[in-house]
């Protein structure tokens, strides 16, 4: 038993019918309170829990009850007092004190409080932003904490779990230099050496190659990122990964050390890593599910019906079907055919957002009759054909995608995940897989240049470097995201480790050479210097927290989250700086 | 047994006679390389250690033989072979694999390297401007691994003591509001929020604080801190610091806490920590060693003879003996006395560096006479008198300082070390203690205002403001400092958690109310909450690591340190940025 170092002797949710007699202290926040027959219970809460708590003026002598009197809700108190049963009846099942209740003999009043501006309690009305201005007081609720404890847990968990397999924890600077990685980097200027600017890593990828280099051989960090892009509802300016690097490995040495380590971390937090885990071939996951992140406890695949409609008479199908490159896929929302048209009209408009210019559709009705624009086009055989491919039964909703292979992907992987929440599709417990071999490039139209689909770094699945210059997009690589729950929740890949691949893949990505060098010139140098193979990973912490917690955002399991406009709303920063400051680092406003 | 996941079966430090006649697979870095009588040996090197290799012409096969011709040092290669004993007389007691080798059947290039700039030796005399610029190279040397390791495994021993224990790891935002903490804040210009800047944290105080407000009760972080101040030799602009707070406790209850984690921790080094720990009162240790974080292995202490000058015809001893807060303190260098009149006389200079405007000394020769510029002025008496107060014995030299109680403390104290180090006095072992209660102010003459001797935020020893008001340099603070081998290795105290308190405490310091309220808002309305009493720490983790690997300078033991002007000289941070990067945040350089 590791000893108490505290005012207490038991927490608040320690103490049961075995207790009973013992004198105690406990310490903690007056929660709820009731005067009741002569009487005052308080319901004591800290961080493990709630213990009641009962002054009477015959027992616990004048002076406590007269405290007692006095107390508010959120004054932290301690109390002194003789643990015993509750009295029949008014044992508390739902609270694992709830059999026992500590009758005070002595209380001090640590503290007094003002009336918080919303209640300390799971389940509150008060809007985000109150919440986050006074964050404290947020993190009292019991629901926030666990999911805190919580994320100190998985935490410590896949630490331990790395430890013991000699992953060695190293950590990076965050004060870097800045290097285009795909989003923004936050700048620090430098006093000096006024001029010149760190940035703080969007992750510390390159110099955990160093280390590889340097002979780390298995590292390990938990590693604050920062990435300077707009915010999305659910991003934040910083977050979390648990970053891992390994040498002298080949993909399957990663991906077994991954599936260990994270096996041990999960089975931590009752929940079973089902190893080896599925591997599901990212063009796979694409075409079945329309997306590289698929959610797998549920089916509603998408399926590839353009054959059926080669010589059909409906001519947005057929013109696709006869050229190539053009798809017509379709999805099975089952049990949205009986939804009134109406409803199934404004489907359209959320197809629009995954990319659809419209949205053709069959709806099964329940009395076996059809709905639909375009099945007048179609022959029976076509028909019959479309059915027995979709297993189209009454209730069903059929809806289409044409498109090239990316686009009809994605638009009906967006209608899957979309019909899955609008028809409350179960998904029980977690679901975790593998998706490997992400294609080396994308297309970036913007740019109007290839750009890497993981990283510039990461390793082509083939030394034939003639081959991924004849056909780039058709390229592979030695990559591996790690999906749960529809989620990317970590991703890898093997690097390169030769310093001429590098600066092709480079010249592929539209750097000059001279471009290369002075971007990457310290990386490029180390890989001369007998780079070994290796490759690596790094697990979204704050995400996989959240799908552990069962919350909707990753502010609920963050202490002090920013706002969508990068705001700490209980500190008021980011803010104004004095004239001073700006001069010290050679700036000035605009 | 954990399972191995690599493209190697053992590590470099792993086979012994046990091994003999196994195939194994071995991975590393062609170290040293000798060709002798028509075989080829190699030392491969890993992260674990090195195993000599050796290839002949008959049972490597030609193929392996012709390979191993041509590797070079640094090369990474892939080994596989068996093991066998070396030769009669050939084993090598100073490896742990020195009795084996293993000869190789395959061996596979894993790639080439071009000549290192330096020697991947543990005693090269590269500078350590390359040294930082090559840092991969570094790094694999033995030595610098060794470090990492350590660094790494006391970190983790760290944290398991902690989370043994109940402390929840909380992360907190490294992009924080700019509180002036004494030092420079770094700043982080936003984008979102044009002319509004976020600063890294100089470290966590006030979050932790909140997180205590909060009830997470037991805190503890491993934290990334962040100081913009002109670097001298071994200070670095982001360091590390294991960052502790804990609430609803006394004093007593966070060292005790404390002294748990620390002696679990350092005993996972090999290194015992005599708990319960020694206590010195802050002036008792400002009297004795002249200093608030005394190396304790050897004594060299301070003595106060002022007394013993009252009538002296030494008219500046006996100038200070009758003057109320002047002191004449004494110093014992054992083993100077023998040193020749030119070295002593340059101790004035040394002593200068600390404050002394002179330095007046006393050396006792070894053949009884007494060579001092000052003692034609002393009695008999006087001499008698000193010379039993400092147990002055042939050899040594007593130098003094005159000055306030401070001053020449700190003189001495300053000459204490510098003697110790000139007499490479012996410091065996490691040496901790706690020195506690230090005063709550000091004088800033610069400001001409009172500072805090620790933080803002700590407790004074009384509740009794208007004593402290009184004779503020008078007052004490609940505060312990964790002093390891001389350094400062730990900090912390108890905390305010009364607003009206926190309030007259940055009045005293120079505050407004208003200034108060503009910095330091949001702490002063979380107080009003329902704090509970707090208290913390903050342990210097890159300095005890430096103490437990022997070295000189922090930088040995991170990855990758910057230079004195805050470079990194690898990847040439701090750099110029683009116009644009600038324009998106709205600055633009004076």
């Amino acid at each position: 038993m590791t000893q108490i170092h505290s005012m207490h002797t038991h927490t608040c949710n320690e103490l049961r019918l075995e207790h009973i007699g013992q004198e105690v202290t406990l310490t903690g926040w007056v929660w709820r309170r009731r005067d009741h027959g002569g009487l005052i219970f308080v319901d004591l809460r800290d961080r493990e829990g709630v213990t009641q708590i009962s002054f009477d003026p015959e027992h616990s002598g004048g002076t406590a009850f007269h405290a007692a009197e006095t107390i508010r809700s959120e004054w932290p108190i301690k109390v002194t007092g003789v643990v015993r049963e509750r009295p029949e009846g008014q044992s508390n099942a739902k609270l694992a004190t709830g059999e026992i209740e500590v009758l005070v003999s002595h209380i001090e009043v640590l503290n007094t409080s003002k009336t918080p501006p919303f209640q300390i309690e799971d389940h509150i009305e008060a809007g985000e932003d109150i919440r986050l201005r006074y964050r404290y007081l947020d993190i009292r609720r019991p629901k926030m904490m666990a999911n805190l404890q919580m994320r100190s847990d998985f935490t410590f968990a896949i630490r331990e779990a790395l430890h013991k397999r000699a992953f060695m924890e190293v950590e990076t600077p965050s004060l870097f230099k800045s290097t285009p990685e795909g989003a923004r980097d936050f700048l620090v200027p430098s006093r000096i050496q006024p001029g010149h600017f760190y940035a703080l890593p969007q992750s510390p990828q390159l110099l955990k190659q160093l280390l590889m280099i340097g002979g780390v051989e298995r590292y390990y960090q938990v590693a604050k990122c920062f990435r300077d892009e707009d915010l999305r509802a659910d991003r934040q300016p910083e977050f979390t990964q648990v970053d891992i690097e390994m040498s002298f490995v080949e993909q399957d040495d990663v991906m077994s050390a991954l599936e260990d380590v994270l096996r041990d971390a999960f089975a931590k937090m009752g929940v079973e890593l089902p190893c080896p885990l599925r591997r599901m071939q990212y063009w796979d996951a694409m075409d079945t599910y329309g997306t590289d992140k698929p959610d797998t406890r549920y089916g509603m695949e998408l399926h590839d019906v353009t054959d059926i409609f080669t010589n059909s008479s409906f001519k947005l199908f057929a013109g696709a079907a006869n050229t190539d490159g053009q798809y017509v896929k379709a999805l099975n929302a089952k049990g949205a055919g009986t939804w009134p048209r109406a409803k199934i009209d404004k489907l359209a408009g959320v197809a629009a957002e995954f990319g659809a210019k419209g949205l053709a559709w069959i709806a099964f009705r329940e009395d076996g009759s059809i709905n639909s624009p375009i099945v007048k086009f179609f022959t029976d055989e076509e028909m019959a054909a479309l059915r027995a491919e979709m297993d189209a039964q009454p209730g069903d909703l059929v809806m289409f995608a044409v498109a090239d292979r990316l686009g009809a992907d994605e638009i009906l992987g967006g209608m899957r995940c979309h019909m899955a929440d609008a028809l409350d599709v179960p998904r029980e417990g977690h679901d975790f897989l593998w998706v490997v071999n992400f294609p080396l490039f994308h297309w970036d139209e913007d740019r109007k240049a290839y750009a890497a689909e993981h990283q510039p770094f990461t390793l082509p699945d083939t030394d034939d470097l003639e081959a991924i210059k004849a056909n780039p997009l058709a390229a592979g690589s030695c990559t591996y995201d790690f999906v749960m729950d529809g989620y990317e929740a970590g991703g890898g890949g093997m690097r390169i480790h030769n310093a001429q691949m590098q600066l092709a893949m480079l010249e592929m990505l539209g750097f000059t050479e001279e471009g290369a060098r002075e971007q990457f010139g310290f990386l490029m140098d180390a890989l001369e210097f007998g780079a070994p193979p290796m490759g690596g990973f790094a697990l979204g912490l704050d995400r996989v927290c959240m799908l552990l917690a069962g919350c909707d955002s990753i502010r609920e399991v963050m202490a002090f989250p920013k706002t969508s406009s990068g705001s700490d709303l209980m500190s008021d920063a980011p803010s104004a700086v004095s004239a001073r400051q700006l001069k010290e680092v050679g700036l000035r406003m605009e």
